[in-house]
């Protein structure tokens, strides 16, 4: 029979089990957050009408969906991101969700890109939005959410950069204000009130804008759309203790997708090494793609696979993997009923336990307890069958103990709690 | 703007924040039961290369596989079960895992079925196999981890069809013995050491076999092949304790596919209403197509979609889906810090919490709470305000308290308990 290459597509990945259960742990870390902020889950379909993805990311998204015909004739697209297809879950679904509705989706999205580092063709997005409310509540609730997460992950070295979109529409096209000055202007407007119109016209021109008195004049005009959202979600922030180290406003930060209107974000890491490691934005229109009803977004998605490049650098994970916590072994061909009765008393004592499969040397039987990190063997031998006991040896310090067959479940379980 | 019909693909499904709940309850009680019966967490890609999952379920599993080729002009398909694309990855990663390995797998697998009842074209499966070890207590440990599913699940009235694909070949074909009474041959034959040849041929005899003494050599002969597993299998079920009206000898049971060779599996519901709830079986080739080595493997899939439906019907959840504690409403548009401030106290005090957006009528926010099953509203009005407290009320009985701002989280703490 012709062998059949064992591979996997290129950028995408076969995840081996002490792989898997790092990500589970980061996974769970990011969901327990979700939650706690009172997101709930939900999930979308993979196969999707090619209709409700494309048309929704600018050209260059287009050309990075994964799209087909299927043998029936229909045209399918597989998620870009996490966003879209929440947009049309809720205008499917709103009549049956609470307003304003806060989701979080954890799913697989696909990118017809060129593999490289970090850049994978199918990987994990962690989104949260929320649907129904313009109140900059959400945006200030999803940054604490975003310090949460990365906070308890064990991340403290990052920033979340944030810009309005409103106003980098209408301010930055109308003035000559250069991208390294403009922290500076906003920064200055921002004091207005406490040092009033001529002062901060002075420290505009100070900061290199010519017709300063008129750009002032501009923003006044223009302060309900943009600064004056700024300010009050930095107040918001400030509020909920989110540090201001962590926050920082980036006027040149665009953000390449269509959908957003209003405040966005981007969280890097301080060194910069992983590039964005979450993302997001108001959307005031993406709903209505999908339904008549206006509705406004706003939402992140956590790129989950460079977030766990970060964590395996840094070292972050908890000490543990998962295993079993004993392995009973098998003495040889006539001990397989004594080991078969040892581990169903650990079933049925709920102790997370495997049996050996093979009555081979005892000495392989702990190498591969060795292999999978399971602290604990038992061994059920001639004097152990004679007096109805097991012998328990720990794999760490090689110590062991013999206690009857009956105790030895909660012989394990007080053993946990030391 | 022309309005896009939010809808999905027949045969796929989205699932609203309740039914998410209930799945991801039932979800993770299979999961705890794999891990802890030593089986560790992988997977596999969900675009996988055709030749990898083509060919290798009969000629109706083909056509029922989703594929396409890709715009690189590469053929693609979607996983159509989750065996064979495990036999993929352990022949690619064998020499990094400890053998025999065991492995859980929970991901979603797609059939280009015509979509009806209990009939999904996207849908979960939750997996375990174990590959390199022949040893029938590989069989006896997935039996007992069945019915540790299912009854944790709190799912009792199930039975797990067996048969051995080996003993049907070899036997079924070469005699006249009808479905009905082949369970009683096969216990005859087990009586054997006990009874001898001679009572044995009458027995046969009576239940209606012509050519008992031949029917009893060949079967002498086969006894490696078939019977003598069957009897060890069965012994080693009831040493592990599996009840005996769990398991049902089945020697019409069948499966389709292709790769079986040894023992198989069925499980289905007594009443038989929600068909086949976990399938598998013993599968001593599949891997050859992948590498060169000899493994045997040996695994079940559940069917969770079905299980799901089952859990349903019989109201099998836990009472509380998941929820925030408490709900932090916004008194009016002068009280939003002190909201804040009181949502940051719970989210500094790790109580799930959610804060509600807009200043609305507190009527409107307890119906929020209310939909959102939000057992607790804190409220921060005028006289709260002044004396730096929060009035906790309890949705369900309408009882009330007024605590510190700076006791609130304790305070909730402390109420969970009791």
């Amino acid at each position: 029979m012709k062998i059949i290459d064992p591979i996997v597509l290129k950028g995408t990945r076969d995840f081996l089990p002490q792989e898997m259960m790092r990500r589970n742990y980061v996974m769970k870390i990011i969901q327990d957050c979700f939650e706690r902020f009172g997101y709930s889950p939900i999930e979308t379909p993979i196969l999707s009408p090619a209709e409700t993805i494309l048309g929704k990311y600018g050209e260059e998204g287009d050309r990075l969906t994964y799209s087909f015909e299927d043998r029936g004739g229909r045209k399918i697209a597989l998620p870009y991101d996490l966003t879209v297809p929440f947009a049309r879950y809720f205008a499917a679904n709103y009549r049956d969700l609470p307003l304003p509705f806060k989701r979080y989706q954890i799913q697989r999205v696909w990118r017809a890109e060129k593999p490289q580092k970090g850049r994978l063709r199918e990987f994990y997005q962690c989104d949260v939005d929320i649907i129904g409310s313009k109140s900059l509540l959400c945006e200030a609730e999803i940054v604490r959410l975003i310090v949460e997460v990365f906070e308890t992950i064990g991340l403290k070295d990052f920033k979340i950069k944030v810009n309005s979109r409103a106003l980098m529409n209408s301010v930055l096209k109308g003035f000559n204000v250069d991208d390294e000055n403009t922290l500076s202007v906003i920064r200055t407007i921002d004091k207005l009130e406490k040092i009033g119109d001529k002062v901060v016209i002075e420290q505009l021109k100070l900061c290199g804008v010519k017709d300063a008195s008129s750009l002032l004049k501009t923003l006044q005009n223009l302060s309900k759309d943009g600064v004056e959202d700024l300010k009050q979600f930095f107040r918001y922030c400030y509020e909920l203790g989110v540090e201001d180290r962590y926050i920082d406003f980036d006027p040149t930060l665009a953000r390449g997708l269509d959908y957003y209107t209003g405040l966005i974000f981007e969280v890097v890491s301080d060194d910069g090494e992983f590039g964005t490691i979450c993302a997001g934005g108001r959307y005031d229109n993406l709903c209505s793609y999908f339904c008549k009803e206006d509705f406004s977004g706003i939402g992140v998605a956590f790129g989950f696979e460079r977030i766990m490049l970060m964590v395996e650098k840094l070292g972050l994970f908890a000490q543990n993997g998962l295993s079993s916590q004993v392995l009973v072994t098998v003495f040889d061909d006539n001990y397989v009923s004594d080991a078969l009765s040892v581990y169903r008393n650990l079933i049925e004592g709920n102790i997370s336990a495997e049996i050996y499969f093979e009555p081979q040397k005892l000495a392989k039987q702990f190498k591969y307890a060795d292999r999978k990190k399971i602290p604990f063997v038992a061994i059920i031998g001639p004097e152990e069958k004679e007096n109805n006991e097991v012998t328990v040896k720990s794999m760490q310090s090689g110590k062991q103990k013999t206690v009857p067959i009956s105790q030895l479940a909660t012989f394990l379980k007080n053993y946990e709690q030391c």
